[in-house]
């Protein structure tokens, strides 16, 4: 667990927030040391962000697209040359392994390529018009200052995944971040400004962070000059923004919780199921939203895969994230780990048959390392159905897909879920309108690790947006729909007639 | 005002609810007099609805979406049959004129030509994947149960909207129609049964009508069970139902209130801008959604064209809807005549100076009709950024074409707007990203009157949700992300290495 | 094989083109006596279609496309009433099982409610500009007068596909109908007349017929104002029109031969493959471009797939047409017949064992019925390289699913394919970059029998040409980028600077 | 005129190609001088070009497209590292003046940035299907070796054009550039095997440069392993290729002869029109397919127009491409020279009255340098419809609108054109389907200088080809539509029976 904090923030050029005396403390859940008591935005901080960013909203909507998109290709050619130590201080804050962190990166890096390409595009439609010498199109225009609100479990990809595109499209950005990764957030402002200052003339306050507590966020959300909120973390959080955005009928993209599964089907690969549910279920030690969280075996081949999925736990390497021997780093924090405690025992009380969980470093006081479990249930009972965010899969039987497929929708949320068959008439059945009730459907591969060219997101409890790729842009612009008529006559639409 | 209402139901097929005696009074606004006495749907009835809902979306959703379509292909056939019937039936509920409400019908027979095609398209995407042997594509399922809320004033048009996309998309609709044009809502869904026993093989209450007031909506807005809600209607009302779905991360089709405006340029074509005017502000007594409140006038021009505009004002014949000869029928209730009075002070206390707006036809005690009235304004003052639904149109002066932008951008609604010139420099501006906020913004035609081939909808306080055309049908579906993996290996997104 | 073949021209309303006296002799394949001798139309009526389709174009531009695709509407309504008259007609003509004719009709009639969709679409796009104040669309417009050609096999669906999309996208039609199904090109041209006549404002002459032989397509095909050719056929005929088509660069959308291919794989569900094989390469007697004309199966199960599939070709009836018990009717025409027989020989030198191919009612002597044959090859030789238009099933053996492919792909045309597996695996591969190379890929139906929402057409020496659904409408139109400056500077793209 | 050319070689790292001894000649249209005597490719070469191309092609189509991409965006920053080299090179070897040089470059970057983002898209679509438990979809694969013919005026772009798209599709390229510009083409060949070299994995003979003359072309528009030709230049032998490509049923992108005009209308802002034309009629002498050629003005300011375009001729300055104050260079060789002369006189023979054209710098035997030319013409005769491709800019009259678009459409070919009028009404009908016929109509800028956003070709003569934004890169792809049955049941499209 040996490592150099201070090394790592100054490779991010932000070791001058070690000096900060704020009231944010900042702890690596590694050994739980303080690595920072930062700053934090005031509300009235809060109104002067609102401000610039209307103000830099109002300049940026008028710069051609393309034009845009040049910045967003810069902010790309900065996070490669910055990834390693991103990365790193990712790893460093979230607890996720290094290579999880500099996947990340990679993504953010990802979602730049893309949107510098929809920077020429953001295609609207011309329409064949019922009226003579009439010309109908649509098309898609900024909407203002968005409001970015980021979980600990991405602290830097969502802020990418959404900057990229609201930037093309001609929006403001506004971010406001988890305060359990505020540093890593802060070193990504610091590559947006210096991308800024090397493309020249974008508006100041383009996008702006706002670090702080809670109150910092509500007072974002309740806004009316913040058109738009994308939101990412618990469904909890998730209904009260929407609650508070829908009187104002502002536009929110959610992704909320998931609880996702994977079903296995007689004709699987099981060594490719196998490596498909470590991963899944164990990697960034159960804390992604599109985490592996139930397995639904076929009973035909429910003990080998059972048997053949606690090898592969048990040789697991937990340690350091930033130790590239390690597969699994710490939890989060305390409270993390208090829920998997409470949850493995409500499930043991519903009964289910409990492998692994234990915590490990427990010299550590402050850092929470704990095996990961397996959980044997009998019935998708009520603490199955409940997001966990720790590293717990649980088990279940079936005998029918119908069946598998009943248990896979069973369940509030509704953002990821996988089949593992070679049987094409399974898969398709999965992939059809009777199939999977979720926004990610996949085949031989886990629920986790979406790439950005797909629509990301999730129906039901999950909150329904989508962001990254297909046409998730359209979220970030308002669509217009415009009539010309270019005659001299004024004929009305259904032929109605009105005899002015 | 001589018209045989028995007839009318008759003629319609609903002869027999006239002999009902459920507390539901219907009167038509011609006379006041009352048509019938509604039964109305109990608590009971509408869980019974919901249950009947979901089986038939269950079925539905596997019936091939070209098969879908046949029955909106026949629909849209039974409705060109009863096309004659239904439009009196609709003048004599909302008293809009004949003309209007035959114009409504042909809407709903274009939206079902409109929704045959989809039914051959419902198009996902197959999209590039970054890794070997994988394929990505994104699919579109139903969602199941969706409640369609419409309002008086179209009181048929925007359920067939609605309900010919969510058919053809595959799923079940729940129809809570306007208690003040109940009747109409009856032969429209006497008209879809018939359809169906013509089509032979469509599910069970695929879709139903509950008649009845605000607890039954209430009701079909809490349940979680339905998915969908599709509302038309007052902001107030969006915003209540916007806040209990939410809650329960229900998807909300939101078509809210108007406050739209008109701009007229120096060298916009005079002749063509009154006859606009004279439709989109006095059409449907007013009372369209997308109806033209505001006039915003060239100083240049201005006197030309308020002058122009009070003559069309001081010619149209108000009288009953079914006369051939009127073009202006009643205001829908006292309620109504009410909202108008009250504005009308407002605006006069703002400095305002009104021409018309006085009652007509106060020979008949139960029946509001007025003269359309138009208001010159100094000033924008709140009365003027407050949507009443009656015929009022505000006049504004502007010297640059930014200014006017401005104004209309300048209320809290975002529905429609319109531009008329000749300089396609300002009608450019308009169109762009700086010009109308709206969701229709259209150039030498008024602001209502939408075709069916382009999205309709608007933004802020209307309240962002889109109908009809383009690709609207995408609301009435989820979307799914598929990445299916056809190879033996198991490479990560991002390039992610995780050693098992 | 007894028919009343006058009362089948009288029930389609062409009964007095039996009294013409022309040089245009039409037989029937099912006992090969004369049904009519048809007027042709000279070079001098040809010009004046040509003329008049220029006229027709001129004005039918610039109806709208909404109102365009009513026409269609009502194409469909006709047909739909006429769908068993002109069925039974197309029988009749070319010798296709009842089934067959109806099946013809239906997606006539499919093709219409399709176009009717599209006729408010004709999707062009907004695009986003590089230049400040500059603005981009793409839009679509009509290109004039169109000729198709078609084949004899379906000697009016053809011209559906194509007249339906070119008539609502704008265009004018010429039709140039096999000279061996005339009196069905002749039935449809009146259903389209009476259409015209119902609809009320189409121009004269908007869709034209020109009855004749070959000299007057090449008229057609040679002339300047025709800037659209649709042809389906032969390759050798495809080569000639592509030709003279390229020295004008007319576009040509080109739909020739085909050498379709089934891949049986050791997991497919043999009684599926078995009725597929059977329709697909017996059907229309094997004169469809889409028959099956090579089976290629897995060792492991060719004996059994090979003796099953033999169990229906002896089981099939053959007969009448018209007989509701047939399934199988006579082949065109005696050259068709010499033509399966010298392919037959020429197999067999190469080694292959012939089953079936027998004469039958030879007693008929202008009538060719045959036994569809089944050829069992041990290589893919050249003739079966080569596409022979009657129903030979050659047969070839194959060990991995790479090999599989290869014999697919190894073949001068590629209009359809199938692969026949529950494997995913095997599934994606075939559909994948390294799979089949034809415009269509089944799996687990046979190649022949497309729906008309997808794109129907192949690579290689099928031509290249698409039709039908997704946007093969393009195809019918011209695409225009429009750029529109707004401002008053003028900036060059690429941010080239020229110092005037 | 003095510039040091080996210094140019070798910043573009091109200097060892000046030793060669080899039969082509190369020679800066600067000042006459020869450059290089270069290899060239035999055909055995250009066998082994083709044999390496399909090897290639093999293993690529199977790398995922965003890898592909990655290619491509690597390519972008060798671009941009090199831009100042390579866009004087360009000046060098074509005459055209730096800024010209360098957005030339510019262009290849962009069209970069662009396909990166379509290596994430490549979209097909997913279709609704009309069979129970089928699916349907369309997916895009790459064809094969893409043969690129390029023309001198564009020696670098054209190629980037399509190889940035053919490659990111999936396919392997062979470039013929042009005999005039071999230099440019081998310098860019080099940077994109510098960029492969960074890339790692691309397989060897991904894009193959095959210098020569036009034999070498023939040899590869006659192979039929070669699926796809784009070819950029004259009609002449665009028809050419056409012809053999037809034969053999290649795909051809014709990029061919323009002849542009602009129509000035009475409420243009002539001092936009007098900067649009300058550029677009005198930029790069007059020798782009997209260079203004035709003026076509209204009678009520035809004077004023035709006076201050002639003053900023008059005004231009004539000299070295390389000299920064030069706005235009020389013409490209003395074969260019000589049809500008034949030209001038046909015009004056036809009435014209011709202002300018005079060769400059005539000290320089081997260089032809002209003034721009004026030709005021009283009709549209032969030669103005003729594409001289030379600075010679036919002016004509015209009363209304209706017969300016009408000359504006009646000559052979259809690139691009222009409108300048400040007139929505004006403009929209020149954007109609009554308009221009153009693949490029703009308003108020000049027809050349197109955005790589946008689809970029034209109609008639010009060939039909469309390459760059938009959907162009379908053109490299070949379309299958796949319908996959997941049900045990066989059901027939357009609901046939077939009682097997």
């Amino acid at each position: 667990m040996d490592f150099d904090a201070k090394e790592i923030l100054a490779r991010n050029g932000i070791e001058h927030l070690a000096a900060q005396k704020g009231p944010l403390q900042v702890r690596t859940p590694i050994d739980g040391r303080v690595l920072a008591n930062l700053d934090v935005a005031t509300a009235q901080h809060t109104e002067m962000a609102i401000q610039n960013s209307v103000k830099a909203f109002k300049e940026w909507r008028t710069v051609p697209a393309p034009r845009r998109g040049e910045l967003i290709r810069l902010l790309g050619e900065e996070l490669r040359a910055s990834k390693a130590a991103l990365g790193e201080l990712v790893s460093l804050e979230t607890g996720k392994i290094l290579q999880e962190g500099l996947g990340e990166v990679q993504e953010m890096i990802d979602i730049c390529d893309f949107a510098v390409g929809l920077s020429r595009q953001l295609y609207g439609l011309t329409i064949a018009s019922e009226r003579p010498n009439h010309r109908m199109m649509e098309t898609w225009h900024p909407m203002g200052p968005c409001l970015v609100v980021t979980a600990f479990n991405f602290p830097v990809a969502v802020w990418a995944w959404n900057a990229a595109l609201a930037l093309v499209c001609g929006n403001s950005v506004i971010w406001k971040p988890s305060e359990k990764t505020p540093l890593s957030a802060a070193a990504v402002q610091q590559i947006f400004e210096r991308t800024c200052a090397r493309f020249g003339t974008a508006p100041a306050a383009l996008s702006q962070l706002v670090q702080g507590e809670r109150e910092r966020g509500e007072q974002l959300v309740r806004d009316s000059r913040v058109p738009l909120i994308s939101a990412t973390g618990s469904t909890r959080m998730g209904r009260e923004i929407a609650k508070v955005a829908s009187e104002r009928f502002a536009r929110t993209i959610l992704e909320l919780g998931g609880n996702n599964a994977g079903i296995v089907c007689p004709s699987a690969d099981l060594s490719l199921v196998v490596r498909a549910v470590a991963f899944a279920a164990m990697g960034t030690a159960g804390q992604r939203c599109t985490t592996l969280r139930r397995l639904i075996v076929h009973s035909s081949v429910y003990d080998k895969v059972v048997s053949e999925v606690k090898k592969v736990y048990e040789q697991v390497r937990i340690g350091s994230p930033l130790d590239s021997a390690s597969m699994i780093g710490p939890l989060i924090d305390k409270g993390a780990y208090s829920s998997m405690v409470k949850a493995l025992s409500a499930a043991k009380e519903d009964g289910g048959r409990v492998f692994g969980g234990e915590r490990v470093y427990a010299e550590l006081p402050d850092a929470y390392y704990v095996k990961p479990a397996i959980v044997e249930m009998k019935k998708q009972t009520d603490i199955v159905c409940h997001e966990t965010f720790a590293p717990i899969l649980y088990v279940l039987k079936y005998d029918t897909v119908e069946e598998a497929i009943a248990l896979n929708n069973d369940v509030p949320q509704g953002l990821s879920s996988s089949l593992f068959t070679t049987d094409m008439r399974e898969m398709e059945l999965f992939l059809s309108a009777a199939g999977s009730d979720c926004g990610i459907a996949n085949v031989n591969i886990g629920p986790s690790g979406a790439e950005i060219g797909g629509a990301f997101g999730g129906e039901k409890e999950t909150g329904g947006g989508r962001e990254s790729g297909s046409d998730s842009w359209k979220a970030y612009m308002r669509r217009a729909t415009n009539t010309i008529n270019f005659g001299k006559d004024l004929p009305l639409a259904q032929g109605i007639e009105f005899g002015v």
